[in-house]
């Protein structure tokens, strides 16, 4: 398969956009992206959306914007796999593009779940998780979030400060990033004091919905010249799915899905975790980030949280994590958010990160999880 | 790009089951697709449906089906193009095995539309329509197509009984085929007696909805002779874009995204229409079926009807079309139906279509649209 690079990379700011469509955000990301490249015509459009069918009941996405973005005629994928929808995008795109049958591949997550109800958005955010079985439970996101915060604090004897300074970095990180949800910074104080949502689990420890779109350029890494971008190299993509219901892994605290898929990356990509310069995880909740982070062999079992509260985790630290803030403060825009994350990463490696900058950046992993959380995308990115 | 191979397809009878799930439906045609080639693991799994989000509320299809066939780890990908969800989730597959990164790799097509009411599945299958400005109206698919029903026989100067010959020609062919949802034999008298139901189209010249899912699983081609199934070249796949909104296509009884998906189809596989000995084409309504059979190049404009109708479309004619019933009799299960049209020309292709088996049948091409007919995807099937 031929290498692949990035040369071209564009978001909307997170949040509620009152007067603008799902399509209107798409383009918007899409045309930053092709900009930046010097470009305004591809030949494939992959996009990635979890919501759009739930909360806007429109269907055949990639179509819908293929002719919103006046790419006539272009091969078009829509894929779904809830928050990680963005993140597989991309990988089909390198992998249309590393074929050899696409030249220029654009990628675009878009997700609008403001044009919902609270409780349609509720319903909508639980189509990621198995319907005849658990949803059927009534139990949602947040109770199984709750229930994986409580195990890890009793596993590994941690307490519910370490935990939370997951959430406390995420927000240190957004408050310099413009094009975050949440701009604030918050403690560890603030975080014990916010509402309860599900026992243990507090309001100041997960990420909230938001309006979003990101779309990221791909073509040949040996043809990355030809374009007006800065390259970034797909070092290695891969995905793997897990055990579609949480409760029936052989271990709750670890997900197979990561794990697996990670492995496959680091392999894809010829590197090791040493080589890691920086990560984005998918911190729906604080715990699951603290998980994805060990599942990612960037930390050590029940060590993250340890990490988080040490500082370890903050641009300037040994592990710099979610340096734009990452779904607690950045936003999480469904579908969006997965592309984001290689957003965000494509800015450090091309040094453009701002006062979130990490020193000599070299490489980036970005991980993210669709459903509860039964599949994960790993892609790892790299300075050219 | 490696040349890829099918080794095994499966599918279930189309219909209304109300004592199988989703998943049943698409472990049931997974399997049997498997145990054709004789392999129990994939590398990759493709699931492609049209209406799950909308009917079972069920998002993340992908690893729920990977999780029902025991297929832990292994990449997954949940793609969704209307009724053209199951034939783009084989081209991803066959593009991933291609590749070089993946060996073995296993589309699955699937919906089950008899888990909604009525207004529901209405909605559902309007999610494949532009929803800002054209759903919004209140047409639905069923107007649009009497629309150029009527338009199509206007400027062609074509009776409706020639265009209505087209759905006959279907029930024939389904009349022989054990999977099909309708298997009765119909006239065209029948057909002009049966209730319009959208000015001037009648109730027989229009497919219905049925659950149902296909199975189809690709390997490298020059590894095929180790697999037990009988290999089938997948010589040539491609799908396109066209205007979203059908109002505003230059010609509306021409769909852009058939023609340059062909063109692009053909090229790979290096044929031209001379070599094609069957095809399946995209019937959701008659006058569907004819434009598209004009848009692949395999009838003049405006002449497909009277091909219809004067019998060359069915076994034994010039160009046997829709050989197992099409989606007018052999049923429509959305996501799934473009899936069908790849197993049935392997059962052609192979020397397995029973009584309506084509002579000699060396190259077949199926076609589906997506939505109003924004997308289409092109497969060109060759014996090896």
């Amino acid at each position: 398969m031929r290498k692949t690079a990035i040369i071209g990379v564009g978001c909307t700011k997170v949040g509620e956009f009152w007067d603008k469509s799902l399509r209107d955000l798409a383009v918007e990301a899409s045309w930053k992206a092709l900009d930046q490249a010097g470009v305004s015509k591809v030949d494939a459009l992959y996009v990635g959306s979890a919501l759009c069918q739930l909360v806007q009941n429109q269907g055949n996405l990639g179509a819908l914007i293929a002719d919103s973005l006046s790419l006539y005629g272009v091969e078009v994928l829509s894929v779904e796999a809830s928050d990680a929808s963005g993140a597989l995008a991309l990988h089909e795109a390198c992998r249309a593009v590393g074929s050899g049958e696409v030249n220029l591949a654009l990628a675009v997550g878009v997700d609008k779940p403001s044009d919902a109800s609270s409780a349609d958005a509720s319903k909508a955010l639980m189509a990621g998780v198995e319907q005849e079985y658990l949803a059927y439970t009534g139990v949602n996101v947040r109770g199984l979030a709750a229930f994986l915060h409580r195990l890890y604090r009793e596993r590994f004897k941690v307490s519910h400060e370490e935990v939370a300074a997951m959430a406390v970095n995420s927000h240190l990180h957004a408050s310099n990033n413009p094009y975050a949800q949440y701009r604030n910074r918050i403690t560890v104080e603030q975080v014990m004091k916010s509402p309860v949502i599900a026992d243990p689990l507090r309001l100041l420890e997960v990420s909230s919905l938001g309006d979003g779109a990101a779309a990221v350029l791909v073509c040949p890494l040996e043809e990355a010249g030809k374009y007006a971008g800065t390259p970034i190299e797909v070092a290695g993509a891969a995905s793997a799915s897990g055990d579609f219901i949480l409760t029936e892994a052989e271990d709750m605290l670890s997900f197979k899905a990561t794990r697996l898929a990670a492995e496959k990356a680091y392999r894809r990509a010829g590197i090791t975790i040493k080589d890691v310069s920086l990560a984005e995880v998918h911190d729906c909740a604080d715990v699951i980030g603290l998980i994805s982070l060990e599942d990612l062999g960037l930390a050590e079992r029940g060590e993250a949280a340890g990490m988080a509260a040490s500082g370890k985790l903050a641009v300037g630290g040994s592990l710099p994590t979610n340096t734009m803030g990452g779904l607690k403060a950045r936003g999480n825009p469904g579908g969006a958010t997965s592309l984001y994350q290689i957003v965000e990463i494509c800015w450090q490696l091309k040094g453009e990160a701002g006062a979130n900058q990490v020193s000599n950046a070299k490489v980036g992993v970005a991980q993210s999880l669709g459903g509860l959380y039964s599949l994960a995308a790993v892609t790892v990115l790299r300075r050219v």
